[in-house]
């Protein structure tokens, strides 16, 4: 039976690992198996792998080695940015209501540890201001974090007035950029970020692995206790092959990054005007439509309810699913849930609205028809569901 | 140049990849790439993949599916256990001297923030006895965490019989068996643990992954927040094929036991004599000489002052590494560091002579021809060592 032709349109959730990271990999798995611990000459051969991956991943972010602390992924990165500053007198973070889960849920576990968190309510494109930043600091502020780039609309955060407004008080800032590292240029530099999250497997790396850039002087607790790994701020035996990866992977993301970010601005184009061509009004489009404003790789959408039936957002990614196209209602990391994405509901959307969102998010081999294919699959399904609505 | 041949005895820091899990994970590095939180076919088929590596698991170990929770490696497993515990009203935690610094270090963490911690000392041979336990159990009792095998020594503790004693107090034991786990028959239901702690990298499999069994009833509170993953227990997009190829390594390690077992146990016999034969009384046996106290796959001695003069233990493993003997001083995760091992130490070695001890560690690939040119190897060192001394 011959297998359909899959549209993968899910690269926010994940992106297929490139063979040539997997490649850099291979000897890791293969043959220098040793543990980077081991002063013998296997373990130092694991440990210089580390270092020089280390090297090159500060290198291609504008920072320095010691500054880059290796963890199993985003989440454990955006954790143990939180936790790691946040325990001192000043308990006091300020967020907003459209960040990721692993930003919202340990701040939520901070507040029933005895922290206090402001959450920022972002404007109607998911971002929120320097100027509402700037009024929710207090003197117990110890920490801000917010994210490059939203992982459900793609809007990016003003982050370099952030850190502007946070410095000026002294209070350091956290930035989730998980899907902004390889997809963009991110320079810790420029953007006066203190830490800063990234996961490989959003930049066609291998799932299991991420850093947290820390910036000198930012004093860090553990949230792993254990071996002194990664100079005694995260413990454990590190995935050597996986932190090659992500080494190899973002050197390919930089290296490629103009031509692929030239590619999905046109993909981005495109996919918005076949969709207001296919879909007339039927559907809100909540990705800021100035490509000035939001990464290139993410569009989301919503439908409203059609002559007064709200749409079934679950069954409509099911049709999309069922002709092959892949494509999420947010975040993969809450899908199952039936709730309605938390970033549409902060954003203002009507719960019926935002329980039928689409988010397409595109990667560098995604081509024009691919796109064209899935709004004619997407506007077929929308006649059917409307048929059955009414 | 031809590379000389080493002779790999570290097995206790990592263990080589097996081909047979590469080849078990290679489909989910190269083709079945989907985040499993996604619904569709490429999330579900990752999904598939880790439920079916889950119901592996928990049979290979007498659990339930929903009783294992995948984790980064064996340390993030125990720093879970004891955190995802000890958070209630019943803030004492008793543990032992001669475990592993992820269970030690986390322990201290833990007094930081008002837990009470019970380190209790072991014995010679590196365990502590149930009665310890039980004299040091109160009603604030919290958890007990006490490993299975002992890293450095390879001492088993006597896990069924503290089992009993934390459950006639109500009291859940919390188990590291990362040296167990593939290696040994680990059954939760047999063993009475509550709490299991395990590590891939240790039974031939892949680096960056793990698993903590929770026993069904016991309630834990995540380390990692975020995303829904495993139950809401550990957030985080899962390192899908590590955990398929931690999998595959526990089916082969438990289907090949037995006779790995008992290659190791003949390569442990062979060592320990020629041991003798070489070195007569001018080291110590810190591992008990009884078999069935001790793990068969570690052997760990160490040299007092040989001539009055204290042996300089980097410079014995500089040497022996020099000549292809790949051994460690001890616990992986804190070599670097200058200070003798933890373990060493409360087992009541000298300063000296356990700044001087070197940790064999076998697998099953290692033949008794490598055995017998180790320990020549390590006498020709020790005889030119002790000539320097002289």
């Amino acid at each position: 039976m011959q297998k359909p032709q899959v549209i993968y349109l899910d690269h926010a959730a994940t992106t297929p690992l490139d063979s040539r990271v997997l490649e850099a990999m291979r000897p890791y798995l293969e043959e220098h198996y040793g543990n980077p611990s081991s002063v013998h000459q296997l373990g130092r051969r694991a440990r210089v792998a580390i270092e020089e991956s280390r090297e090159r991943i500060a290198a291609l972010i504008g920072a320095e080695p010691a500054e880059i602390v290796f963890t199993s992924g985003g989440t454990e990165a955006d954790n143990l940015a939180l936790r790691g500053v946040l325990h001192g007198t000043r308990r006091h973070l300020i967020t907003s209501l459209a960040e990721h889960e692993a930003i919202l849920r340990t701040a939520e576990a901070l507040e029933e540890e005895g922290a206090a968190v402001t959450y920022l309510r972002p404007g109607p494109d998911g971002a929120v201001t320097a100027e509402q930043v700037a009024e929710a600091l207090t003197e117990k502020t110890g920490l801000v974090s917010i994210m490059h780039t939203n992982n459900e609309l793609g809007t990016y955060s003003p982050v370099r007035a952030i850190a502007e407004v946070c410095h000026r008080r002294g209070v350091p800032l956290h930035c989730d950029a998980v899907q902004a590292v390889g997809l963009l240029p991110v320079r810790v530099d420029e953007l006066g970020v203190d830490l800063l999250s990234a996961s490989a497997h959003k930049f066609y790396g291998p799932k299991g692995v991420g850093f947290l850039y820390v910036r000198r002087g930012i004093e860090l607790r553990p949230l792993l206790w254990g071996g002194k790994q990664e100079q005694g701020r995260r413990a454990g035996t590190e995935n050597v092959a996986a932190i090659v990866g992500m080494a190899r992977a973002l050197e390919l993301a930089v290296e490629d990054q103009e031509a692929r970010l030239n590619h999905l601005r046109r993909l981005r184009d495109r996919l918005i005007r076949r969709l207001d061509e296919a879909l007339g009004d039927t559907f809100v489009l909540n990705t800021p439509r100035d490509p000035e404003r939001a990464a290139p790789h993410i569009v989301n959408i919503a439908f409203p309810p059609q002559n007064g039936e709200p749409v079934d957002g679950e069954m409509l990614l099911l049709n999309l699913d069922l002709e092959g196209v892949c494509v999420s209602s947010g975040s993969a990391c809450t899908s199952g849930a039936v709730e309605p994405s938390h970033v549409l509901r902060a954003i203002g959307l009507p719960r019926e609205t935002a329980g039928a969102a689409v988010r397409f998010s595109m990667g560098w081999k995604n081509t024009e028809a691919e796109i064209d294919r899935a709004v004619e699959i997407l506007a077929a399904v929308m006649a059917r569901l409307a048929g059955v609505l009414r």
